[in-house]
């Protein structure tokens, strides 16, 4: 249900998120700069989101009521996380517009559905894949798409969690036991040059924006440093992305990861529906940031401008990385962002810092 | 008290802030950035900084049982308006740091004390002047001072409010009416060349910072644009402000109006012992902001690189003036900040524009 025909929500107007996490949290730092109020669901009380919201709801996603209830009470609803529930997603989205829409939800949230989607309806390249259901099947896919492969669950992966790579045959049995029995998806082993994504929005009256292309670096498979704008953006990356928005009617910010090859041809990772780790540079970087990017394109403001004046380089703090926080803050050009996380765990992401390098 | 031999506040402490207007909502997205918490003050629920705010309390400023406790839940405490009372002031501080401190307070809140104090004890130059407590005295004070002269009230003047232009002897009466017996001081009237300012902080460890020099246009006595770096910036103006914060032994951000003369001698005119609305332009300069410069300040970090990256005009958005945010947002090079204000009055700050004018 998209709002073409609708007035942009004024000022004033009330956000839903949810998930109450760091992305959460700067969603609403956005939306209070445009005069918007926001409204987070989250299951736990008092995250990073809820510090700086005016409104919060604690309950399950699957307690229809009070995601009906919570809905209701705003004017537009959208998410941090790609895996709210299918039902989450239809509750929100019977009271108010839910955006992006359910479809971006579906196919974001199962790798086997979204490369698909990506290869076979929205005709963007993705590496080889086969899906896998049986330790049968495996085999048989292994064969078809040859060695190395990367076997990853269909569902519920991130930062590398659910992914064995497997080299050699005598891989396939233990590979399979890794996948406990879920659904699997196995994929063609890319040697690419260097991983890049791009941050691309769609707005509810079908007006597009992207940032320039930014290439990633990941450490233990969470992502380490972003830089951008990249060199060598021919401007492909962005034109396969808003391809892809279009597909899926989307509305938002839409993150799609990229394998750049080393004949420069582009393959499709994944796609985030929603903002993105490897676009948190913009907040810096004298342009529209990705976070208010999202917010006008649910709302249905004008996008703005996306053409940052600086290069700029991102850096995670994960984990004890944030205990450094007094050396950031005072260098020069470094912008700091913490994320009010009470706790530091090992590859927790805590904070971020954004450095001007041009 | 200030705090010289402590270590810096980490985050995850909690900010208090006296105030709950557009400036304490700044202040309190400037702070989540770096992880703290904050906690608002103000005798009406639900204003513009609760909305992005941990925690609120809401009670009179002369409620010395809510005061302390609201003081005790919190790291440190600032406010965003010159004009806490002294008992407010002094409870609050009887808990936990009060930054700035109550000197800079008492000097802010009296026009007559306030240029006593920046001529005879920072020892920098301000307009002449004279108490005035009748109308005997103060035609005592034309005859002395001149005319025209400018009778203002001693106290809670802002935007114009509390202040008569005295141009001949005729008008002593009159004026003197319009300040319905409250003490009053009379200004010698100065040609200028324009009007500047400068915001510079000063931390808890002794650490100063200024920004470039800032122009600034006034309507109807409300500050309308203010451009910044100003062209002949010769840096005197931002050495005059650390003067003052020196001799107030200042924590914080302060704010210090100039007049300009067609010599280019520099009189101060008033200063404000916070974050102030000349100070806008630096959120989105390309350098850290006078929000979180204010943060750091009070919290003893470092106070980090106040070079814009731009030059920037600031313009206010006045009552209807808001009404266009949707033109605003389609400009290039423009950031847009509402207040959360659901009601427009005539002469209301609802919001201001940044744009890089570079």
């Amino acid at each position: 249900m998209t709002k073409t025909d609708q007035a942009p929500l004024s000022p004033g107007s009330i956000i839903g998120i949810l998930g109450g996490g760091q992305l959460g949290r700067m969603l609403s730092l956005a939306a209070a700069r445009l005069g918007f109020e926001c409204h987070i669901f989250d299951p736990v009380w008092g995250g990073p989101a809820s510090h700086v919201s005016r409104f919060e709801t604690n309950a399950s996603y699957d307690n229809v009521d009070a995601v009906l209830s919570f809905a209701k009470s705003c004017d537009v609803v959208t998410y941090e996380f790609e895996n709210v529930p299918a039902l989450t997603a239809k509750t929100a989205a019977s009271a108010n517009p839910l955006f992006p829409n359910a479809q971006a939800l579906n196919v974001a949230q199962d790798r086997f559905t979204e490369k698909s989607f990506i290869r076979d309806t929205a005709k963007v390249p993705v590496a080889l894949f086969e899906p896998v259901n049986s330790v049968h099947e495996l085999k048989r896919a292994v064969k078809k798409l040859g060695l190395p492969a990367v076997l990853k669950t269909r569902r519920f992966g991130y930062d590398g969690k659910g992914q064995v790579i497997i080299k050699s045959e005598g891989d396939i049995a233990e590979a399979w036991k890794a996948m406990k029995d879920t659904p699997a998806i196995l994929e063609q082993f890319v040697t690419f040059k260097r991983e890049v994504s791009v941050i691309a929005a769609r707005s509810s009256t079908g007006e597009t924006a992207a940032y320039p292309l930014i290439e990633n670096v990941h450490k233990n498979h969470i992502l380490h440093t972003s830089v951008a704008p990249a060199a060598e953006d021919t401007g492909r990356a962005q034109g396969l992305a808003v391809q892809i928005m279009s597909a899926l009617d989307y509305v938002g910010v839409m993150a799609c990861e990229f394998f750049e090859l080393h004949d420069g041809a582009l393959l499709v990772n994944e796609i985030a529906p929603r903002v993105h780790n490897s676009g948190h540079w913009t907040q810096d970087a004298g342009c529209i940031d990705q976070f208010e990017l999202h917010i006008r394109a649910i709302t249905g403001w004008p996008l703005g401008d996306t053409t940052p004046a600086h290069k700029m380089e991102m850096t995670n703090l994960i984990g004890q990385d944030v205990e450094n926080w007094s050396e950031l803050a005072s260098e020069p050009k470094t912008f700091i962002h913490l994320y009010g996380k009470r706790e530091v765990k090992p590859a927790r992401k805590m904070g971020h810092v954004n450095r001007i390098i041009d």
